[in-house]
């Protein structure tokens, strides 16, 4: 029975295509841990990191060609997690295996479907080819372990009213809290979008619209069940057509957060952050990425600051309800879609109670 | 329904006076974390340190004025803490609000009620006047998270034979575990009187006292429930009428002590050691001092060292009764009557099941 | 009742005899926390290490003479536990004492027996006669806490397949997953005998033997329930008859390892590895020790770190079951033994519900 929060039939982030090689690494993801390497063809392997014998992480062994080797009695793996070798055995038990994951390299990310393989269609994939679209530029990063619940990052991105108060100074601006803004769904995404108008432009965007005075503002994010956020974000001259579709006097960004959970109280944090202005400009990458990463003072670090801190908060409180504002419309559906997948999940699988079982049975 | 091993109902030294400034302080207490700050016209503010909305610890938040803001999203209390400002809405849901725990200085001290406001009676804090009575100085401390239950420095204080072991070498004297001793009570005091006659005053007292030779010494330590104890304690020349109530032959201190619970486990532990002589002199305040927290080889600290070992001697042997002693006699009196304000809290407050609340409801 | 992995009813190695001298030291054996001393008549007293009255830690106090003093109020115990002196009180509670241990010293190790001690026959005591037996040399270790249930190692000692793939490059050789063993058992004892004839000496032995070229290795490796083992290992000249019993052209080592559960997930590992030749050449004796444990590198520091990746790997997986190989014949008998006796124990104590008491009854 799925008593957590979020989906296993689901494609999650797992890593950075650039992070995967013909090497052994390791990641967990939704409770599961991993172990990643890149085959010599060049496709991604992931397997369960316990060996089938005595359960020894895998990733502590290494490489034999295409196949995973135990580090403590060497039982060896293929691709496919099937046992191909025991020690001191002429037979290979034909059940012997490890689990393996269905595993797709897409828009620069590795995605892992920790679930059922027969449902994992690679045309779940969310869409993120602003990732590596040549009219689009930017250098993201990954908080690994962010310690916080996946959907407290959801939340976070699914409002950014937040930014007038952890972002004072940056990309704040009073305006957000005061304008109206519109939530739409569907089975599977939420839209929340707002239109700040002739404001003063935030230094953030003052600086690449590359002038002062009035501009208009947008805020249009997509929220993708489970746990994928592209957020559509800029400013233009305000009064030159932007809030209609002429964005020819404005500059653009999007924000592009795949959230994986980890655990129930952590995640690792996929983002990116990129513009379609000044595309072979090295510089405005760096900027852009120092705007949101730097040595805590980053906007993205103010935000783990209040996330982590939220998320002790949370376990403090356990019995505590939250309250909701109206802000919380679109977060709210983003909840409420995730919680229909899971439910579902909950139903399809029957609780089965593993036991324990013994090494040796009596004699 | 109250399952800790203090009441709730009942006024906790919260801080030292000084400690609390027109700018935001935490500090845990009875389980309860509070966000504490003086306001303009002086008076203290004791918060629940959670916001309404989101959790998000109000101690990360600023001050506006009297009232605090929350780093997440905005939201303002006033110093009921009633909410007095949302973002993006018009109007403030009238029942947003944080709790609010009545706070009174007295006594160089903040003192806190974190039961029912309705009770909060002035009149029941703890009599520590001799902390700003300028007929005695002295300068003590605190022990923050002190990591042992409450009762354990109470017991410790209570029964002062551990002096001999625990303080050989300053005022440890093996006539205290000889000589006879007087316990009283009331229903929320407790008086352990001990008299040692014609005894070699310890280093510490023959110090104060001025004098080498045979005193007569006292330990007289009142306790009221259900954390505070001040205990009187001196020497005078031996023989010259300080058990019929003459001390004009010798020197007098007051060791005042108010524990807090933080936690079951753990405890706040403010101190205070006043003497009656050399009033304006600062190098006997440094010495006295030094004498009960010095890089820990003060007497206060030797203290620490046996009351977190036996606290966590005690979570290891969790089903192990404790035995007891006739030198208990105290101890176990100022327990019993901490029982007693813990079973009647039980009693009066039916227990009433928090549900968990999910954060949506489905639709 | 017994729910432990471990029986009580036996004799654990408690520490090495240079370890314990006329002066306090602690260990925890078996969940028990024990203080020791060295009596000054040279035997060895094993105490509860927990006051009786209060819980204290007895290793915070102090000897005197063969007593041991608690460090809070004074309470002094003889080496039977039984209490001798109770401050302010002319009787002491003949009821008081605290827990003593039958302790004995042979073949260089103290041995303490944690269950009933009516049952502590000495005979019992594993041999371990080559750690003082002049025929042997060598000078072992010890890994204190190590990080694992004490199981996995008699399952690590039970099967050196791992050599292979674990110490490659030392003891490792290719030819101990192909040749053949055998196992035998009796109702405390399981052997496990494997002979790699005609094979190229690994270095390790090659340098002992002082010789390259084939030899015979065996690996012939005893079981004592619960938790000893002494493994008789070596290699001689190809064809000279070691198998048939002429060791003159081979070179012998037992490895001793004694390993005693600390807790369920720890257990301290007494080591050691003896050796039939250059009997007083201290170079040989440094050698060897560090061919097992050097700074990380040595091959029981390899296998700790196996060891406890796969305890940490066994808690996150706590309803894997485990699978089984051919090679694990022996361990999984080694396990059946240990489960009898746990099995024996849990029958014959019913299960006794010890209750928390409070510290004080109700008035």
């Amino acid at each position: 029975m799925n008593t957590t929060s979020f989906p296993q039939n689901a494609w999650y982030a797992a890593a950075w295509d650039h992070e995967i090689k013909h090497e052994i690494s390791k990641r967990t993801l939704c409770n599961k841990e991993l172990v990643l390497y890149r085959r010599t063809d060049g496709d991604v392997v992931a397997l369960e990191d316990a060996c089938w014998h005595r359960l020894l992480p895998l990733s502590m062994g290494k490489l034999n060609g295409d196949n995973l080797v135990c580090g403590y009695h060497g039982l060896e793996f293929d691709g496919n997690g099937r046992c191909v070798y025991m020690p001191s055995q002429e037979t290979v038990n034909p059940s012997a295996c490890v689990r393996s994951f269905p595993a797709v390299e897409r828009h620069r990310l590795v995605w892992v479907w920790p679930g059922n393989p027969a449902l994992a269609d690679p045309d779940l994939i969310p869409d993120f080819h602003w990732n590596d679209d040549p009219a689009w530029a930017g250098e993201g990063g990954t908080f690994y372990s962010l310690k916080c619940n996946y959907q407290l990052v959801i939340d976070n991105l699914m409002d950014l009213t937040h930014e007038t108060y952890v972002h004072a100074g940056s990309i704040g601006h009073e305006a957000i809290t005061r304008v109206p803004f519109e939530v739409g769904h569907t089975d599977r995404e939420v839209t929340i979008t707002r239109w700040m108008k002739d404001i003063d432009a935030p230094p953030f965007w003052a600086r690449q619209l590359g002038r002062e005075g009035l501009v208009d503002r947008w805020h249009i994010i997509h929220f993708q069940a489970p746990s994928t956020v592209a957020g559509d974000v800029g400013v233009a001259v305000a009064g030159t057509g932007a809030p209609e579709g002429d964005r020819s006097q404005g500059v653009s960004g999007f924000f592009l957060a795949a959230i994986t959970p980890e655990t129930e109280s952590s995640c690792h944090y996929f983002w990116n952050f990129v513009r379609d202005h000044h595309l072979d400009d090295q510089r405005w990458t760096t900027e852009l990425h120092l705007a949101h990463v730097n040595d805590g003072n980053g906007v993205y670090e103010q935000d783990v600051d209040v996330l982590e801190a939220q998320q002790k908060a949370i376990e403090r409180h356990a019995r505590t309800p939250f309250y909701n504002l109206n802000i919380d419309a679109a977060a709210l559906w983003a909840r409420r879609l995730i919680e229909r997948m899971v439910d579902a999940e909950r139903e399809e699988q029957p609780a089965v109670e593993e036991k324990p079982v013994r090494l040796v049975s009596r004699s």
